[in-house]
């Protein structure tokens, strides 16, 4: 090996990312599964896009440009060409979409589900890579695309064990935002700082908002953010959008579009209960040219710190008809959600039962050969069995099957050889009585805690003692 | 939108990536679900790491010097680290188990399945991103840990439907090249070279090598690589060991290991029909220490240019008792297998039947919230049902669900809403007779090919017609 003996890096997670096991990784799969299923129900059918797009093709459209490399990881091809990860599904969409309009059916509608990664400054439960689960309708500027897509979120939302009430699906339209802008006269310059302020409402609330669309704001840590500078009274009409009741902007010519969809969603029995209006969502990113979504978890949950929060926005999207016309020049109107899966998971996790803990049956043996068999035999019955594959001595083989949380030890010892036997040892029963042990009786009771029988009679014993839980 | 509208970016996939569609995301999935369950039923755990790790904790192993940046995709973190995205998921492993030794139970045994990048010249088939599915086992030495591999990667061959003999697991060891290589008197700086001029024999032959061995080697595109500078005799002593029978070198110590292996695996019916000893298997990744693995498959198939070939190598790995130890300073004993996913797709996927087409209806209306009504109904009784979402007229409505592979058309118009009815058109049927119209007869046999039900017999009718195929 080339490696030089004298360095030796750190075994450390790169700053912001992490490992995952078993039990997450399990979660995860069963809730992509289970969306999956339902938008596959829908005819959307999926599409891979590449990890890397060129960066001229992504844009630039993230929310955080305080960064200097504006929250996308880049680097440089060797042909010189800048290569960018994707920072969310929906620009590599545009760019499919622009390089194969001529074959694709019109609406074209795909979902997909991946990594993203975003170059942002990490914190507790903020990671720069994690799971999307987008679905995209793009050629139809109909409001029936945006309300097919929120009926499906609910769906999605309902297979994966949320009640009616637990949830609920915001929208608004960036249309009433440009309105209300251009009415207060907002300059095209100050746009993405009044953008970014009131993305910012549910977190920072009506002063820290006003702090922001004025002078500026300077958070617990002392760090000072620039205000978008406006005054008194574009504030005014502003944070009116973002406190008044949805009403008041029913007659504004902006909203019909969104009347349309509400009326197409409430008579398919998608009604208040799952859909609303509501003129403070805003969604962050500056490619939306309509409507905009955002389905919230409105239960209770605990955060990091054990406090009690309502969990929030889990889904968020809208229509941006005009990212495919970055590429062609042409108008194509598009429409799409994404899921936050791993946002998702971790609210839904904290209300499902633990799973159950899977039944492992360790074999410890000197004989790797006859444990393999044995664990065959056991796999070809539908028992998940494993063998011991390391060098350690007996007592420690014992112990490793305890940290593998296994429910039963199958033991071949010399002895038990030379008579065609084998001993099952129930770890769990075992564990449990040396928990206690007082008394003669309670070791006694221990003792049962095993078991020898006959070697060709292991799947059957093994299956029984499975079934029984205790023996 | 901020997007400057006198600059278009090209649509364009970078150079080496690929978009992947329907039919290629369910084969994988369906092949990485076998594979999955397998594993797990021999206790294997799932684990994710992120696709970044520090570039220093990744280390340098791939085989392919020439490039500049060494294979891998790098940049620098606002930090001023070195982030790089992983080549592989053993080096990511190694940093793992250093990162979290204390915690783990030993063996510990994980399965990981995830994307790859690298910095290669991409090719025909060659692409910089790919799915691996790797198993690994740390903390043992000992055979029966490799043993456990390759029989589950025959099983999971099999699982995935390769009968006994349309693969074969090969197995080598490193001490053995070691052994040759020191008694051929190879200095340590020709090493690498070395290896990667052996790891292509499969690709250029024994000329090939021999040209790799002493001067160098000019290819076909006249690109001229040079040589390890071995003498006639070194060369001599290292083409033996690529084309001699294994028996040969059956006394040499660096062997024994695997002797045992392979009897171990004999025992358990894995034997010379599925896993063989053959000394021309080398791996091209340098941290590899002992044994190393190599399923092939080998029955032939199509290649790009429509030459029969045999596909050869869908899986590696090895023994890499080294790699911890770079973190650590302590040996920790390793082996892991990697299949290749995107690879044994391809091979696989020319063998099997083509998936089933889909069945499909599209509702094709002009009221949406009716159309959804319709498609949620068909979908409650299990049939995938899309509604068209799209603004455009009825031609263009019936060419769209024609280019979606539909199989029926489900029509509202206002006639038909006036008398309660609905008209289903069998599209294929449709596309069958329109293709022969020749006569009167065939054209009033096309109009067949349509039938108007009651709008509340929706779900039985179009169940019956999809059941019947034809009617």
């Amino acid at each position: 090996m080339s490696t030089d003996k004298t360095f030796r890096p750190k075994a450390r997670l790169p700053r912001g990312f992490r490992d995952r096991g078993p039990a997450e990784i399990a979660a995860e799969r069963r809730m992509l599964e289970t969306i999956r299923k339902v938008y596959e129900s829908y005819g959307f059918e999926p599409l891979e896009t590449p990890a890397f797009e060129y960066t001229d093709a992504l844009g630039k459209f993230l929310p955080d440009l305080d960064r200097p490399n504006e929250g996308v990881f880049s680097l440089k091809d060797d042909d010189g060409q800048w290569l960018s990860l994707r920072y969310d599904l929906t620009a590599p969409l545009a760019r499919y979409v622009a390089e194969n309009f001529q074959t694709l059916p019109k609406p074209f509608r795909r979902y997909q589900v991946g990594q993203v990664w975003r170059n942002e400054k990490p914190g507790p439960g903020r990671y720069r890579e994690f799971t999307q689960f987008d679905a995209d309708t793009v050629g139809s500027a109909s409001p029936a695309a945006d309300a097919e897509l929120l009926m499906m979120v609910c769906d999605a939302l309902e297979a994966l064990g949320l009640k009616r009430g637990e949830y609920i699906v915001k929208m608004n339209s960036r249309r009433l935002l440009d309105a209300v802008l251009e009415s207060a006269k907002v300059s095209g310059l100050q746009r993405g700082t009044v953008l970014r302020a009131i993305d910012k409402f549910d977190r920072l609330g009506e002063a820290g908002v006003r702090a922001l669309l004025s002078e500026g704001r300077k958070d617990e840590s002392g760090d000072f953010t620039k205000g978008a500078g406006l005054d008194a009274q574009q504030v005014t009409m502003i944070m009116e959008l973002l406190t008044s009741s949805a009403d008041r902007y029913d007659t504004v010519a902006a909203m019909q579009e969104l009347q349309t969809l509400k009326n197409i969603l409430a008579e398919n029995k998608y009604a208040e209960d799952r859909v609303q209006i509501d003129t403070s969502i805003i969604r962050g990113l500056e490619y939306y040219t309509g409507a905009v979504f955002e389905a919230q978890l409105t239960f209770p949950v605990a955060n990091e710190a054990g406090e009690t929060i309502i969990f929030g926005s889990v889904a968020g999207g809208g229509r941006y008809d005009d990212l495919i016309a970055r590429f062609t020049g042409q108008q194509v109107p598009a429409t799409g959600i994404s899921i936050g899966v791993s946002r998702l998971l971790s609210a839904v996790k904290q209300r499902s039962e633990a799973a159950l803990p899977r039944l492992i049956v360790v074999l410890a043996m000197d004989d790797p050969a006859r444990s393999f068999a044995m664990a065959a035999e056991l796999r070809e019955a539908g028992i998940r069995a494993e063998a011991y594959v390391g060098t350690r001595k007996f007592g420690d083989q014992l112990k490793y099957a305890d940290k593998r949380g296994a429910a039963i030890a199958v033991i071949e010892g010399a002895d038990e050889r030379a008579n065609g036997k084998v001993t099952l040892k129930d770890l769990k029963l075992g564990a449990q009585l040396s928990k206690g042990i007082e008394s003669r009786e309670q070791w006694l009771g221990e003792r049962q805690a095993q078991l020898t029988v006959d070697r060709d009679r292991l799947v059957q014993e093994v299956s029984t003692m499975l079934k029984r839980g205790r023996w």
